[in-house]
C-alpha cells in the first residue's frame, strides 16, 4: 500500500508552524509496512484543496489528510471536502454528544463554534474524536482512502490510534521493509563513516545504511529490502552484534530510545539515584531526564546554579577556586557534583559549567567551551570539550554529552 | 516570485527526522514578500529527485531543495545534479580550501569523504559554506532558479544568510502581503474565538486572521493582503489597538516574540532577578529562560525539587505541610516560591508543583493537576490548573502557564 500526506496550513508555508504530523503518521504507517511516497504542504484554500484531490485521488491507495478542521472561522477544509465529494453537511448525533461530555468533562461551557464542530459531510464515515471535539473523516473514492484528520497534533495522534492505525493494520499484509535505528553520541558522522568504513562495505547488497545525524547524535539507520527480508531480522542481528564490538562506548540504545530513556532505564536496573548541578545548561539536562515517565524513582532533583553565588553559597564551590582557575574549569565541575552529590544525598551527580554565547568569549576559553564532570561514588570523570553553532546548539551538545558520560562511567566504559 | 521547497531524505519520509528546514526557508522568503505555494518531501532516489525536477523546473521561478549533500555514502544528490544538468563532478580549488582551514580549526584531521565534498557540478554557481563542509550549489534553467543546499539545519540556514537571501532580496520587488502576529497565553482557541467574535467581525475585508495554537500558547495572525498593501502597517496598528483593550492579561507580544524572552526582557527592564523552583516542570522553565541569550543578567538559578526530601530540606518546606495537604497543594508551593527566593535571593520567584503523569494522579487530583505559584517582593499569587493530555503537553502547559502568571504579576494584570 503506497501512501501521500496531505498537510493544509498557511501557518505552516509561512513558517510559523512545524509540520511535526506528516513525521508521526510516517512513523506509524512505516511500522506497518505502508511506505509514504510523498508528502506535500498547501494552503487552506477551497481551490488547492480541490486541485490536491484531483491530483492525488486514485494515485495512491491512501491519503492522509490533516488540518483545516478547528472551531475557528479560518479553516474551511469540511466545507471544501463536502462540496468536493458533493453532499452536505449533517449534524451528527453522536459527535454532538462527544463534545458535549468533553466540555462537561472539563467545567467549561460549549460555544457555538463548538457545536457546529458536530456537522460532518453525510456521505463519510465519522471517526469519533476521543481527545478534543473535531471528528475525523473516511471517505472512499477511485481506489483511493482518504482520510481528514484535525491538525492539532494530539488529536490526530488519537484518532490515527482508535481508528486508522488498527484498520490499516488489518488490511495490510505483513511489512517487507524491515528498519533498525542503531542510536550513537560522541563522535561526529564524518569520523563515525570512517571507523565504520569496513564494517559498511562488508554489508550485503539488500542491507542499506543512512547516517542521521543531529546535535550531540548520529542515528544509523539499517534497512532490509524485499530480498532478504524472510531473514531480516537474524540478518540484522549480526551485523549490529559486529558493529558492537567496533564503536562499544558510543552506542546507547536502538529504534530511537532517548538517551535520557536509556540513561532512566541503567539507573532503574542499578537501583541508583542521581543529581545534577548544572550552569550552562541551565536545566536542559534536568528537563529531559525528568520527561522520562517514572524518573522520579531515580532522579532527585537539580540546582541550577546560573549565577556563581549560588554555585558558592548552596553547592560549596570554593570562591578561590573560582578566582584561581575561573568559573569554567575542571575544578569548579568537580566540586559542582560532588556538592550536589552531597546536598541530594545521591549516588551518582553530573554538572555542567561552560560559555554558551553567543558573548562571554575569551581567547582562551572561547564560546562553546564546556567543563563536564560526571561522578558516581568515589569515582569522577570530568573533562573538557570545544562545542560548535548557536547557543541552542552548545546546549544540547554538552547536554547529550553529559548524560552519554554518566552512562559510560556507570558501565565502566571511559 | 512563487517558490516550492523540495526536502530530500528518506529520514523524513520514514518519520525519523522533523523537517524544521522547510519551516525555516518559508519564514525567510516570506519576510522577502516571496511565496511559498507547496512544499515536498521526496526520497533521496535519483529517479525521484529527477522526476520531481521534471515536474517544477519552469512552474515555480524558485526551487530550494535541501539534503542528500553529506559526506557520508548514502547521499547521491550531488551526483544526481550533476547527470540531470549533464555536466560532470570537477574539483573546486576555493571549497577545498574552505573545507582544508575548516578542519585544521577545529584541530581534527581530514579523510577522504570530507574531500569529495569539494566536488561540485562543473555548470553550477557554488555558494561557500562558512558553516560545514558541504558546499551550496546554484542552477538557472527553464526561468527557474534551482538551489540545492545541505540538509544539516544550520549550514543550510548559514547559506541561506550569506547567499541566497541576499540576492533574492535585490531581485524582488516589495513585499504585497503584509503579517503581523499576536502571542497570547492563558486561553484556548475556541474561548478566544468568541471573546474576539465582535472584532474578528469588524476586521475590513483584506485582513485575513488564522488561530494558531500550541499547548498553552495561541497565535493569531493577521494578514494584510494587496488591496489595501499601501496603508497596511497603519491599518494593523489600529486593529492591534482595538485587541489589546480586549485581552491585555493574555497579550504577551509579538511576531513569534517566546514568552521566555518576553518574561526575560521585562525582568531586564525593571532591573528584577529571578530564581524557579520547580517540581513538576522539572527544569523546563530553567530550561527556557535560559536559552534566552543574557538571561545571566536577571536569572540567578533554580532547583528543581523533584524528590520530596529536597523541598524539605534545600527549599525549606515544612513536612507537617506535605503530610497535611499534600505535596500538589497551595501551601507547598507557596512555601517553595519563599525558599528559593530566599535561598537565592532574588526578587522574584516561580514555583510548580503538579502531577504530569502518566501514573500518579487520583481522584481528588487527576493527572495534570498543578498548583503554580509566584512571588515578587511582599506579593505572590497561587492558583491550581487543571491541564490535559500527555506528560509532555501537561509539563509544556505549566510551564507556560507559570512565565505568563510571573509576567502579570510583574505587570499588575492578575
Amino acid at each position: 500500500m503506497k501512501c501521500a500526506i496531505i498537510t493544509i496550513g498557511d501557518e505552516i508555508l509561512i513558517g510559523q508552524v512545524v509540520d511535526t504530523n506528516a513525521v508521526w503518521i510516517s512513523q506509524q504507517l512505516n511500522n506497518l509496512g505502508i511506505r509514504v511516497e510523498e508528502m506535500v504542504t498547501i494552503s487552506d484554500h477551497p481551490v488547492q484543496i480541490s486541485n490536491t484531490l484531483d491530483r492525488y485521488l486514485g494515485l495512491y491507495q491512501l491519503l492522509i489528510m490533516t488540518g483545516g478542521l478547528g472551531p475557528t472561522r479560518d479553516d474551511l477544509t469540511k466545507q471544501t471536502l463536502s462540496d468536493y465529494f458533493e453532499t452536505r453537511l449533517v449534524t451528527h448525533p453522536e459527535v454532538l454528544e462527544n463534545i458535549t461530555r468533553f466540555f462537561k468533562e472539563r467545567g467549561r461551557t460549549m460555544i457555538d463554534s463548538n457545536i457546529r464542530q458536530a456537522d460532518v459531510p453525510e456521505s463519510c464515515r465519522v471517526l469519533m474524536n476521543n481527545h478534543g471535539t473535531a471528528p475525523g473523516m473516511w471517505f472512499e473514492r477511485k481506489g483511493t482512502i482518504l482520510i481528514s484528520l484535525p491538525g492539532v497534533p494530539y488529536e490526530m495522534e488519537g484518532l490515527m490510534k482508535d481508528h486508522v492505525l488498527p484498520e490499516m493494520q488489518r488490511r495490510v499484509t505483513v511489512p517487507h521493509i524491515v528498519h533498525k535505528t542503531i542510536m550513537t553520541q560522541g563522535v561526529p558522522e564524518s569520523y563515525l563513516a570512517a571507523m565504520l568504513r569496513d564494517w559498511e562495505a562488508s554489508l550485503p547488497e539488500c542491507v542499506k545504511l543512512a547516517y542521521l545525524p543531529r546535535p550531540g547524535i548520529v542515528r544509523l539507520r539499517l534497512t532490509v529490502v524485499d530480498k532478504c527480508a524472510a531473514d531480516a531480522e537474524q540478518l540484522l542481528e549480526v551485523i549490529i552484534g559486529k558493529l558492537l564490538v567496533i564503536i562499544p562506548k558510543h552506542i546507547f540504545g536502538f529504534d530511537d530510545i532517548r538517551l535520557e530513556e536509556s540513561l532512566g532505564n541503567l539507573l532503574r536496573e542499578k537501583g541508583m539515584t542521581l543529581s545534577t548541578a548544572e550552569s550552562c545548561t541551565g536545566g536542559n539536562i534536568a528537563h529531559l531526564i525528568t520527561s522520562v515517565p517514572g524518573s522520579s524513582f531515580y532522579y532527585t532533583g537539580s540546582v541550577i546554579a546560573y549565577e556563581n553565588r549560588i554555585k558558592t553559597e548552596v553547592l560549596n564551590v570554593d570562591q578561590s577556586i573560582i578566582d584561581s582557575r575561573g568559573v569554567v574549569s575542571r575544578e569548579v565541575v568537580e566540586q559542582m557534583a560532588k556538592g550536589v552529590k552531597e546536598l541530594f544525598g545521591t549516588d551518582a551527580s553530573i554538572s555542567t559549567s561552560g560559555i554558551a554565547g553567543p558573548d562571554g568569549g575569551t581567547k582562551e576559553k572561547p564560546v562553546g567551551t564546556t567543563w563536564i564532570c560526571v561522578a558516581y561514588g568515589q569515582r569522577n570523570y570530568s573533562g573538557k570539550y570545544q562545542f560548535g553553532g548557536s547557543r541552542e546548539r552548545i546546549i544540547e551538545q554538552a547536554t547529550y554529552t553529559a548524560m552519554q558520560l554518566m552512562r559510560r562511567l556507570i558501565l565502566d566504559l571511559l
